[in-house]
């Protein structure tokens, strides 16, 4: 596949953030990858929409990196460049979120590679450690903070106790939030990179439709300062996990305790924690975006094709998605102070069969805000008793339910 | 170098914590192994002080893991089974740091793989991380926590306020510490792990000797109370960095600010930070020991070798290892409380050059607790100060010295 001797020539489609950091970078580390592959790498070619043709880039490399980003005509180049016996190396969550097994399928059929470490968490090496340092790793749970806009947001709310859209506007302003965040911030992108990770932790077919998939927009300032009272954390939480012989794979807000490996992530920050019962967990952290840092990402991969192989094995198992899990929850709901309010409302949730573990209530004139926090629950059964609670004529607001993470290993 | 077909081969050499949790968890594993490589891996000799025949072994092997420990008869049989054409897996951070250039160098003649993910930070998969996800990245500094032993006798003086004798003895009747823990509390163990990272980051020869290195024997209560006080991790720290076309490796307790990703691992984790201008910076951690942990590291290594390459390469740069330099330093004393002390001694750091950032002085009866924190300085200056201030009669106790990391990123 590769030429024996001379140069390993790669082919780049995109030169926007990604791919001209990439550009930049390579040559300034040709003579390292020399040292350790025996290639030198040499770009041999660059397609974007003004420039280049695709047809002739692919005759001249031996490995294609794909940075367009989008499906099409993303995909169909990637599939074009494994059909003629060349390595893929691409950034791209959403066509593997969507097209993954189409797309590793055909890796397997053309014995190349397709590599993908920059696709989930920017330069954190998650993919390479659960395909190989945990290739035989039963591993159990997967808690990711895999999105830096959102992140960075909730940080900043909770730093500085400012509103979500005045954070929002802030974080535009900075670069850590595009013009149009709304994939980033109601939790789309995230829930591509966790149907990736869910795909190669449980070695079963996963796909974004099957995400389930909640959002930051709703935080508000007094959820954060209550995580601040409470020494908790509050994250967009990736989650991918078994329960009951099939797997879960869910993305949304949640309380984290202290001590939780993500719970002191803070800024535009990705990490990742894998638990398994052999590994106890890992926790990797590090930027997840940023030109350079994406592209350091995306080399990795290359000089990884350069040496021989590694493909993702076809699954192996064929898991049920669960959408329905068991979750502790905060219950946010500013009421009328009246007497009978407290007991209306806990009449609902028993009547759920939710046990209620703390209640903090706060006068705020004729209102008030009642906090609490249940225990685990199935969570169909609690959003039942929160769309009731919702009817209740003393309700001010609607309320707002955020789940917790309690700590399981000690 | 493998039988293509049937079983792939595993001779084990030591049967004790690492070994016997290996030998529990192949099979375990074999299914998925054989799913991910093709191949169906089987123990088929293990080597004990009492049982087994190291020729035997290795004539039906087709890798060889290493968990004896020590240099010799390790370091003999490691070489024989790689001169015999099979891989090595090994978990031995003494022979590697004390011998790796000469193992590493078999390696590459024979062209079998010498693979030590578990030498360094138990499952904590750095050795991977730094030799493919980073094969090219130009680092500057690794920082690690990389004994969990000290680590949690640390984290425990932090949240006790017990002594150091006190909470090694609690250590070890939880079984985070050994019978004899010198090379865990005096930085030795944690000297070779950073010696071999700084060969793999550096990619140029590093041996154990060369690594500075100090303990947290002297470690008192106060220091931690400190900390605290302030916010401050106290840790345990490796450090292996670039200076003046040089480079720096040791080991040393060190404070930490708040916001840096080592500053929160508590208990008998490890933790490792790798910075570098492309990727900004990586932290990676998880249980650095254990039996089924370290196991798990080491049959990540075993399927990694099953499917082909990745060798260690040849150095290319012999980069001088530097042994003074510079650092912000903490400083405790106990005085007498007299006028002239605090001038006397402020006037032996400035005739040294060293300014003071803070100075918070207690009183103790007749006696009095100073703690300075002074800007960095070259360390051979500062200790030649402190050296001087040693000898002032107002002191009551040794001065103690302890580095304080700041923060560069932010
Ligand atoms: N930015 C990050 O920090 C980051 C982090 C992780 C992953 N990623 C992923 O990396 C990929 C690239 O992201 P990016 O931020 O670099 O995107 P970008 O800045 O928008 O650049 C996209 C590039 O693709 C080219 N392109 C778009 N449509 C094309 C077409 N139909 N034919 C040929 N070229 C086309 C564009 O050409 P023109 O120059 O002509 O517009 C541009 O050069 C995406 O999959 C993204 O999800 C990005
Ligand atoms: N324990 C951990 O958590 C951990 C973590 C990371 C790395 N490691 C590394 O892993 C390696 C093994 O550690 P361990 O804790 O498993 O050691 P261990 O419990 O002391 O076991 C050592 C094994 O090696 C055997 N052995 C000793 N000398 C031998 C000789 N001359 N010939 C043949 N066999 C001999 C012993 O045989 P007998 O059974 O006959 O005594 C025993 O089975 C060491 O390099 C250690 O640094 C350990």
């Amino acid at each position: 596949m590769t030429s024996s001797a001379g140069p390993f020539r790669i082919g780049l489609l995109g030169h926007g953030t990604v791919g001209a950091a990439l550009a930049e970078l390579l040559p300034q580390r040709a003579a390292q990858i020399e040292h350790v592959t025996g290639l030198r790498p040499e770009i041999v070619g660059v397609l974007t929409r003004s420039r280049g043709d695709f047809e002739q880039i692919l005759a001249a490399s031996d490995l294609v990196v794909e940075l367009i980003g989008g499906i099409e005509p993303a995909r169909d180049y990637v599939i074009r460049a494994m059909r003629a016996g060349k390595h893929v190396v691409t950034a791209n969550k959403q066509l593997l979120a969507q097209h993954g097994e189409e797309l590793w399928a055909i890796a397997r059929e053309c014995g190349v590679q397709l590599r993908f470490e920059a696709a989930v968490a920017g330069v954190v090496p998650v993919i390479r450690v659960l395909q190989e340092s945990l290739a035989a790793a039963h591993v159990e749970r997967i808690h990711g903070i895999v999105n830096g806009t959102s992140n960075f947001i909730l940080s900043e709310m909770a730093r500085t106790g400012a509103a979500y859209a005045d954070v929002l506007k802030e974080a535009q302003r900075l670069g850590y939030a595009e013009a149009d965040p709304s994939e980033d911030v109601n939790g789309k992108d995230a829930a591509a990179k966790m149907a990736i990770l869910a795909r190669l932790a449980f070695d079963t077919p996963v796909h974004l439709d099957q995400v389930v998939c909640e959002g930051i927009e709703r935080i508000g300032p007094d959820d954060l300062e209550y995580a601040r009272d409470l020494g908790l954390g509050l994250k967009l939480i990736g989650t991918a996990e078994r329960v009951d012989g099939g797997i879960s794979v869910r993305v949304h807000p949640a309380f984290l305790y202290a001590r939780h490996p993500l719970a002191s992530i803070d800024g535009p920050f990705n990490a990742v924690t894998v638990e398994s019962e052999a590994i106890t967990e890992i926790t990797m952290s590090g930027p997840g975006a940023g030109g350079p840092q994406t592209a350091s990402a995306v080399l990795g991969d290359v000089i990884s094709a350069m040496i021989p192989p590694a493909s993702t094995p076809e699954t192996s198992v064929r898991l049920e998605v669960v959408a329905d899990v068991v979750s502790a929850f905060y219950l946010h709901m500013e009421v009328a102070d009246t007497p009978g309010v407290l007991s209306r409302i806990t009449g609902v949730l028993g009547e759920h069969g939710i046990s209620v573990k703390s209640v903090v209530q706060k006068g705020l004139g004729d209102n008030a805000r009642l906090v609490m926090v249940v225990h685990p629950v199935l969570e169909s059964r609690f959003f039942a008793a929160v769309e009731r609670i919702a009817t209740l004529t003393e309700l001010r607001t609607p309320p707002r339910a955020i789940r917790v993470i309690e700590e399981e290993f000690s």
